[in-house]
């Protein structure tokens, strides 16, 4: 079974994540851990949710994703566990699963409350070690989802503001910068018309989308489709979000030639 | 056998701690290895010793500890090796290991000396590559402590100054900060008497302790049971440490209300 | 089979190396992955080729390097697969294996451009994903070189420049700087007559090699052979780059002394 992914805001410079690996040891030592991700800003729920529908479809089916960025935990917020076709799904009810959850059919949905699989005292403040880790493990040996908790059948969903994609133009937002600085749009590039240029902010990026970042002369900014499929404003070796000045939340507007197809 | 678990300051930002896990993979290619902490700040013997005291109660009783926080690598520092109920903990003689020790019984302790289980080359530099991580492997394929060295009886303690815990008051120390700027002072949360407030420096934070961030305003300051028992002053949605301006070193004084209970 | 070592410029900000790992697991479940390194500088293709070159002969001989820091992903640059006595190397054709390639004999050298072993649809921006890491997976599990496409005899290689080693002095420059601030230079330590003392900008270090850090008092600059067998800079204590105000690229200058041997 397994392996188990791991998405959480908790960094490297504490010892939590390893003692996440520690208690999933503990009781499935034969299971593989994946660190999905452990650098997502803190209680940044909505990028969380953003890396692990990105992220889930390169893992095998059978994985048991741990994603926890938790600013309520201690509180009366519930916690989730889904089943797609993709794998089982571990978090906290805030909104986190709801990207992923969007992109295919729910086939099982429970509230995590039985307490056996927790570890025997539970924390306030880490929920990760005391509840997320030793249910993940026990899912990855084969636990099903019917006896971690009650069924559900709402859970809570972030807003996911769709882009506007007209004829002459596209409007949507950058949902993501990445450490080289590649700022990642909410708009998908498939399909699109060809694309004239690009307006985020003071600055303005000549058209079309490039086929590799080398196409423009190094420090020049470019349009590509990146790895995900979304449009990328991008500067050939520099950082584009230092460089432009920009962020998540900033207004990407595309506009289209007339008649082309990128 | 196995888990082996390291514990360093070496960082991700070079190979260090990838070549630890080459080595490891060299002689015992079937044991997992964890990653417990690599970004203890340069030279943090204290705390290193810290976050192995609180990590390794979540890993299994046949984890071999390796910590390697060696501001005196190549002087005549011994490497102890040392065995508990808890694991087996290897790291240099320099007070790394006098909290986990603390805790519970030694049941063997010896200096590592046995130079056939290092690599063949030791550098003056790097022996948690030459040194630790091979005799690690060996312990987890079954290496007995007896074959690695002379049996010691004394080892470097470092003073832990322990916490005063009076009627009216107690008074103890930030031990540590983490990555959310969470301040865990040395006070233990069970069996304290209801708080009123705490003073930590120009800071005044209101009792008693809560149960979740949550339980205040965003923003505002908290007193909560930290997850290895320790008193935490926390900030619901912020960094304390830079927030209350307060760093590891600072005196943390609680104040009981009359005759309670927390 | 296996293990694969992963060295990139990804960093631990993204989800990058994670789905790395994911891609692999989906092919090659049973084979352990190790993170070399992920955090060489954006594009820093020399650096990278450093940590390969020393990190290498610490792993098995059955290991799949796998090097992408790539800053012309999706032009027309080739992907390489050499296999030495070291073990399989996987890396862009951009200069990264030079350094370890100079080092033994080459027994095999092909482009990979076998588009059944990539996955299905292969981005312009992350061919780690789409090609590097799926191409380790099937080394790992015992594919030939030979099916992944046509054999080379020629691959970009970066000047190395070699340090000058004369009867009095030598000179070479500074290759790497570590997270604890030391120095590595290019001259090797073995064989070099006894150092009198090294210049670096305006610095003065006087030598000879020491043995331990502590040989000199708390926050003096020393010299010492570092782990890779390279004249290091460094400073009891403290963090040499930053003292010495030093860098990657800088010249080291060793005096000796008159017949002596260090």
């Amino acid at each position: 079974m397994g392996p188990i992914a791991l998405l959480t805001d908790f960094g490297h410079q504490d010892a939590y994540v390893g003692v996440l690996h520690g208690v999933i040891a503990s009781i499935a030592p034969e299971v593989r851990v994946v660190d999905l991700c452990h650098e997502v800003r803190p209680q940044a729920v909505a990028e969380a949710g953003f890396l692990l529908a990105t992220s889930a479809p390169y893992f095998p089916s059978s994985t048991v994703f741990v994603a926890v960025v938790d600013p309520g935990v201690g509180s009366e917020r519930q916690i989730l566990c889904a089943r797609t076709q993709r794998g089982v799904f571990l978090a906290p009810d805030n909104g986190l699963l709801s990207e992923v959850l969007a992109q295919e059919d729910l086939l099982e949905l429970v509230a995590v409350t039985q307490r056996e699989l927790f570890l025997p005292k539970v924390s306030q403040t880490f929920h990760g070690r005391d509840v997320f880790a030793p249910v993940a493990a026990h899912l990855a040996l084969g636990q099903s989802l019917s006896g971690l908790g009650p069924s559900l059948t709402a859970y809570e969903r972030l807003p996911l503001e769709a882009p506007e994609i007209g004829v002459e133009e596209a409007r949507g937002t950058i949902r993501y910068v990445d450490r080289f600085g590649n700022l990642v749009s909410s708009i998908r590039a498939r399909g699109l018309p060809k694309v004239a240029e690009a307006l985020l902010g003071e600055a303005r990026v000549q058209g079309p989308l490039r086929t590799s970042y080398v196409a423009v002369e190094a420090g020049q900014a470019l349009l590509i489709e990146g790895s995900s499929g979304f449009v990328e404003v991008s500067i050939n070796g520099g950082d584009a979000a230092r460089m432009l000045n920009s962020q998540v939340g900033a207004t990407l507007r595309l506009t289209f030639e007339a008649g082309g197809q990128s």
